[in-house]
């Protein structure tokens, strides 16, 4: 089996790297203290630190249901399966899909399509539109009982976000073949202004849907999950139980009660939000600017901007600005176009943002 | 899939369940206040909130090389590669030989068992004797490039540790058929007098060692790693990023801080090592009183009594102590015998184990 190409990138990079390669979340946007605080409230209870059941921790299952259902998508904590990270909710959902063919945007995410591979899954690619799949040609494709998998909010890699009424027809076909849509939604809560429902809100028991806490708290607590009907879910407790037992208590017990804190916790996503919205907001100025041939639709959240410059092959480019100390990710590696780049807009300071975009200009004239 | 019976009974007791079912470390043994101090201080760098390589912290992986370097088994960092438990490791290791054929013990450990029917190992299981895996079986069924899975310290379920005799010759066999063992250590360090080599010691080139600090740490700290030639790793690292990215990184460090307070964790270890020791031998004590039917092996560490009621059924004899809050596992459970019992002795307060073994006498009168 392959690594990911990000991954090795980002191993191989030293501080000195101007990357705006991996998926990264800024530290600056860490809620550090309130982590503190609260893994120390936390670990006064000898039994956080015992085994715990697969389902993952009943206070946190109970708060990320009370948070879908505040937020408009009905949800017990028996539709929440706890993970270690949404990579491993996609990794056990794909283990009780295995063998069987999928439907997937294109290009995709990179950690998806090795898990598909991994799990002898047949990918069906189809163009990813502005506004999200490309409709008519996933009418031509899906059939009964069908799997999609799809990243309706700031995909990754391209940024886009899915139209209200294209997330509605999704729905509406997903239910009229009795498919099962696997919605992955790292980043629905990075939206710059307002948040659009979920395809799954509009077809719940059709639909696994996939999330994580690394976009809006911080990666290292490894915490994920995945919001599905009950019946589902039980069929995928043995692939939980079988792979790690169960995700650690103590990163589990921390995000749950940084849930309970509610009013903080919007405050530090609102502030990461703005955080973003200025990053992407001066990248994008620094890029229309310094590399003007780059062609690209300006994200309304999330962590990327991917886009094109025509006629170039941005992984031979890639291999010039990396012996310059500048990385990101050629389109290729997502099955997209050998001209296509995706930049990380989020995790680069000001002065590595304008300086990498001037490194990869040079190196193009 | 099937769930694991154990997991199973587990999500279905209560707080006054007599549990001598799952493999629990007692709490009293976790070093609480250490963890708390530690996790603290790694809190207090923000870089420990964002994501992390694949391979793990460098500072465990250079611990746990140390630590083994120390024991007279010569390691280096890049011999380890960290996991989510000892549970992944497996996972990650079944991945990689997925389809192939294994040897193991008879009874074995049933998270093992699960693990390879998910990936479609076929099992060859050999007779586990009282010092170990019967050689004559193994010598008739061990070819070229053979896989095993053994668990050579304190057994799940048996408690049976093999001799050092046996480990060399295990050793030697592996080297001549350039075999792969799959050598699971959870409990190794639980020893009640002294350690034993492992059997990787012997055959470095040919084994893939489990380790895990669940049993001498903290279970909820889901710690674990591999330890194995560097050409080995390098073909597992792929499934590790596919499967979770990487392990947390808060976790992690908790466990590297620990480490290198070593006298402190080396007391802690001391510390519950003569803490299950005399939970051992209260345990016996008070079979032999009260259950004396039940034939067993005392171990030497560990956390299992494992042994037989001659003629009973004990799925059978579990089915009534559960209605009376008494539960264990039948033998049945591990592809044992219908008339044995595994009981963990760690987790019960004494006035428990006593009460328990009474309720589970009396139902057999």
């Amino acid at each position: 089996m392959k690594r990911s190409f990000i991954r090795e990138i980002l191993e191989n990079t030293t501080d000195k790297t101007i990357s705006f390669a991996g998926g990264l979340p800024n530290i600056d946007t860490f809620p550090q203290s309130l982590i503190e605080e609260v893994a120390n409230k936390i670990l006064q209870n000898r039994e956080v630190l015992q085994y715990s059941n697969s389902w993952g921790d009943n206070d946190l299952r109970e708060e990320i249901a009370k948070r879908y259902t505040k937020n408009g998508f009905k949800t017990k904590a028996n539709n929440i399966l706890i993970t270690s990270g949404s990579q491993q909710a996609l990794d056990i959902v794909c283990r009780y899909y295995a063998n069987l063919s999928i439907i997937i945007e294109k290009p995709s995410y990179l950690g998806a399509l090795n898990l598909f591979k991994l799990n002898k899954i047949t990918t069906n690619p189809i163009k990813l539109l502005n506004n999200g799949i490309d409709i008519k040609a996933l009418k031509k494709v899906i059939t009964k009982d069908k799997l999609l998998y799809l990243i309706p909010d700031f995909q990754n890699p391209t940024g886009v976000r899915y139209s209200l009424k294209k997330r509605k027809k999704i729905a509406k076909l997903i239910k009229e073949n009795s498919a099962i849509l696997i919605e992955d939604s790292p980043y629905s809560e990075l939206y710059f202004n307002k948040a659009i429902p979920s395809i799954s809100s509009f077809a719940p028991k059709n639909s696994i849907l996939l999330g994580s806490f690394s976009k809006v708290l911080a990666p290292s607590l490894r915490v994920g999950y995945i919001r599905a009907d009950k019946k589902i879910l039980e069929s995928l407790i043995a692939y939980k139980e079988a792979m790690d037992l169960h995700t650690s208590t103590i990163t589990q017990k921390i995000v749950a009660e940084l849930l309970k804190e509610e009013l903080k916790y919007n405050k530090n996503l609102q502030k990461t939000r703005e955080y973003y919205q200025k990053k992407c907001n001066y990248f994008s100025k620094v890029l229309d600017k310094e590399l003007p041939q780059f062609n690209y639709q300006k994200p309304k959240g999330g962590m990327f901007i991917y886009g094109k410059i025509s006629g170039i092959n941005s992984t031979k480019l890639l291999e010039k600005t990396m012996q310059k100390g500048v990385v990101f990710v050629p389109g290729s590696e997502f099955a997209g176009e050998a001209d296509e780049i995706r930049f990380n807009f989020t995790n680069s300071t000001k002065k590595d943002i304008k300086k990498g975009i001037k490194v990869i200009a040079s190196l193009l004239k």
